[in-house]
């Protein structure tokens, strides 16, 4: 396995008028020795700090190799060998940035943090900033602020996380980023315009390797920036991520991966096809739907179980704090638990004189609301709540992932059963509960043991390519594997749509181990 | 012949929901068509202009392809092609710029030009240079200043060009530059203070080719840059191109190539192997020793003669202008005619009582001197002159060249008889008269049609490196088989300078055609 940074140890005889090659083509030579006779090439800004050191280390020491993929790039040379060697690993996310800082001679994380991603001011969503992005005021253009607040988000990030290795973010070598294809359109300056109008054209899919001072990012100047490779508009390189961490292209049997974050993404195959859509399913169950609904974070209803016999609730909340809003997969539950006290029924919608009930629902606003948490209980000061438009919302989401899971697998003629792995990524995947989401409807009804939580797989891609230069031909064969179906214009989509919004199924076969009652208001 | 920069037209079809690939990735697998399977990088700076370009000129048009040895490069696209590809070739001389402007498409020449070296005002001679550029004043070094004018003096020369062709410098998509190693050093803006101090090394022999953006040249942004490589402090990238313009290196027969500029560099060899060295010989022939030197320039002696039977001289001058001095080609003609009129003795001493020399010899300073021109008919209002120091400097250095084409055609146990052809580059091979350099035992006593003048090889060198990719190997191969033998530290170079240091030589056997006359003062 071949890290994208390497060290070599190089030795060299010390130049005389019988061995008069100039520094660095000395330098040169060697290298190439331990590197098989390919023949190393330093960027001209490099010329001279990495001749000088060289001859101030009495011409031996450590060179500094990234390999790119048309052949190795000396950038740096030391005179002793470091005790670590930095990379990093970012998860470009839309609301928050993740990083692992990597020591790519172990190959193991030594940090890993997050941040809030600067951009969030110009909108929380990807459309706003996208519209934000073609704006311009005192000679800048939104996209120049957008790339402005990513860059220093990732510098602060980068700087947190060495400071706690007693480093520098200059002796960063390397940076692997993953994100969707908007995120990585703001992250490479690139106009964002054609992403979100039909026929959904990014400017680049897989932009070639390129360094930190192309970018100003203040890493080591030659730090070597890879951007994970997106297929579209709406499948990012985060979702090469999944592909890669989840293993999902080199797995005999066929898988499935689910990604939900502002879109649900889902990929289903094996080593020899991938197949893959993606469809508006988020919102509601990453906290965006609900009027109480939050990102999973301290204070979140995580989980809650409603008491079929008595309607009583108990919750549990992020880091124990006292509840100040429900996240995805709380909703979820919270939505199960309505349907299995019967306080809802099959339609979503509340059965007001159904026993388990009573003291839960109130009149707010256009309609009921049922109430998870009273005001004295409640973080914020007040009630938290779930409305019956939180809960149509909800309806619509799980619909939508529904029916992208059945129009996929019916795509390639693979049943559910056929399955032998989903892996649930991200957020909803590390804190979702399959079995609520399986009364829901919202999941196909299968072993729970078929459900793999991945965990941030985006950043896990980017960590491996960070530390395996082969990842990258795998990159290129995922690329090229996937067939990508838009459902946007998918007639099939819409029909099974219809037949989703209904608790589990209208077809209330396709989930026989949820109880099923006819009855409604 | 592929030529470093190339077109290519493309065609791909429109974007739409069933080939939503983003532009750039549509832009370069059509590319990589047209280039047999190779995948182009395209530089981060060229993305934005690269991709918005492709789609506003409607997906097709004309791509610009720079071939770096590591693989091709996209750096533009144009909406139209062009009718001309400018590539710029360069010599970059210690006293002068040349260059000419080439259209890469028919592989032609579109104009020649000259500009002064800016760096004149800061010494005339490399080591003066050398040194100044370790000075430091307002927090920039000597080299910065020098590197500086360099860049200076080819924007003006390619200003002054593409004006010509109604075209602008940001036009030219190729730099090849062809220069001694020190000069290569400032261009490079590389330390120059290891190149003059034993053992004699440069920071760099063989520089990747970079883009003019990384040198802050305004060319186009990513034209490529190329600097022909050199061997050693002493053996530049002129002569590289000197021995690539005369073909040495590819010839089945031995030839000799001799360069003299600041110093003499000569090549023996053949497609088989070659040997080479360099040695201080020059200044005489470059205008540099005599009072009344000067370059080949306007007003310059350049040939004279001087009747054997009653001393009677006659010249020609440059332009035909009024005599402003002697050039190297003209101490030499006068010398030998002074020889064969015995007005100096085989020592180069002036005879005075020789009758041929009546009313020519006059005291000056710490000894005699010959009037080449009285002050009536001279363009600088004084006699020109050449006086017994004059003589004294150029007897040592055709001493220095008949040694060291000796030494170094004995190095290999090759004679002068099987010497094919004799090139000889630059100023000095254009105007020297071979016979007059053989009366004086400075070249071999062969027959005149060995010799051969081979004009500006060094910006033939560069002329041949932008029409074809293949110079470059090459190249390679050529640094590769030299072996350069350093003569400051040979012992027998010693022994034969002082062989050499008579007219013709110590040992008249070997210049059967120059009469030899044994009487002295």
């Amino acid at each position: 396995m071949q890290s994208l940074v390497e060290l070599y140890d190089i030795e060299t005889t010390t130049p005389s008028l019988g061995d008069n090659t100039a520094d660095l083509d000395r330098l040169k030579k060697a290298l190439s020795h331990s590197l098989q006779g390919r023949k190393p090439v330093v960027p001209f800004g490099r010329i001279a700090p990495v001749a000088r050191a060289f001859r101030n280390s009495g011409f031996k020491g450590c060179a500094v190799v990234i390999h790119y993929p048309e052949g190795p790039r000396l950038v740096d040379f030391w005179g002793q060998a470091p005790e670590m060697l930095l990379g990093l690993a970012l998860d470009l996310g839309t609301t928050h940035l993740e990083a692992s800082l990597m020591d790519l001679l172990s190959g193991k994380v030594l940090e890993r943090g997050t941040v809030e991603n600067g951009q969030l001011e110009f909108g929380s969503d990807i459309l706003t900033r996208i519209h934000f992005a073609a704006t311009k005021s005192d000679g800048r253009t939104g996209l120049d602020l957008l790339h402005d607040r990513i860059i220093t988000s990732i510098y602060s990030l980068a700087n947190a996380l060495t400071k706690r290795v007693r480093m520098e973010p200059n002796q960063i070598m390397a940076l692997c980023v993953s994100g969707n294809t908007a995120m990585a359109h703001f992250f490479l300056k690139q106009d964002p315009y054609y992403l979100c109008r039909e026929p959904y054209i990014p400017v680049v899919n897989g932009p070639d390797p390129f360094s930190a001072s192309d970018l100003g990012l203040d890493l080591h100047p030659e730090a070597v920036i890879m951007v994970m490779p997106s297929i579209g508009s709406y499948f990012g390189g985060d979702l090469i991520s999944g592909i890669l961490s989840s293993g999902l292209d080199q797995q005999e049997e066929t898988g499935m991966l689910i990604d939900v974050g502002t879109n649900a993404e889902v990929v289903v195959g094996n080593r020899d096809w991938l197949i893959a859509c993606a469809g508006a399913a988020g919102p509601a169950l990453e906290g965006g739907v609900a009027r109480m609904g939050m990102r999973a974070q301290e204070g979140a209803i995580e989980h809650c179980t409603i008491d079929p016999e008595n309607g009583e609730i108990s919750y549990q909340t992020i880091g124990d704090k006292p509840p100040r809003g429900i996240c995805g997969s709380g909703v979820i539950d919270l939505v199960a638990g309505l349907y299995l006290a019967r306080i809802i029924d099959i339609r979503g919608k509340f059965r007001p004189r159904q026993p388990q009930a009573e003291g839960h629902l109130i009149e707010h606003g256009e309609g009921l609301a049922y109430v998870v948490v009273p005001a004295e209980e409640s973080g914020v000061g007040e009630s938290i709540l779930l409305s019956q438009v939180d809960i149509d919302a909800l309806m619509r989401s799980k619909a939508a992932m529904y029916s992208i899971l059945t129009t996929i697998t019916n795509q390639v003629g693979v049943s559910f059963q056929d399955l032998q792995k989903i892996y649930v990524a991200g957020a909803f995947g590390k804190h979702i509960a399959p079995r609520q989401a399986i009364v829901l409807g919202m999941l196909p009804d299968l072993p729970l043991e078929v459900y793999n939580p991945l965990g941030n797989s985006s950043l896990a891609g980017a960590e491996l390519m960070l530390n395996d230069v082969s990842v990258r031909e795998r990159c290129r064969d995922v690329v090229a594997k996937v067939t990508y179906v838009e459902l946007n214009v998918n007639q099939e989509f819409m029909i099974r749509f219809s037949g989703s919004r209904f608790i589990p199924h209208t077809d209330h076969t396709l989930f026989p181990s949820v109880p099923f009652y006819k009855e409604s208001g």
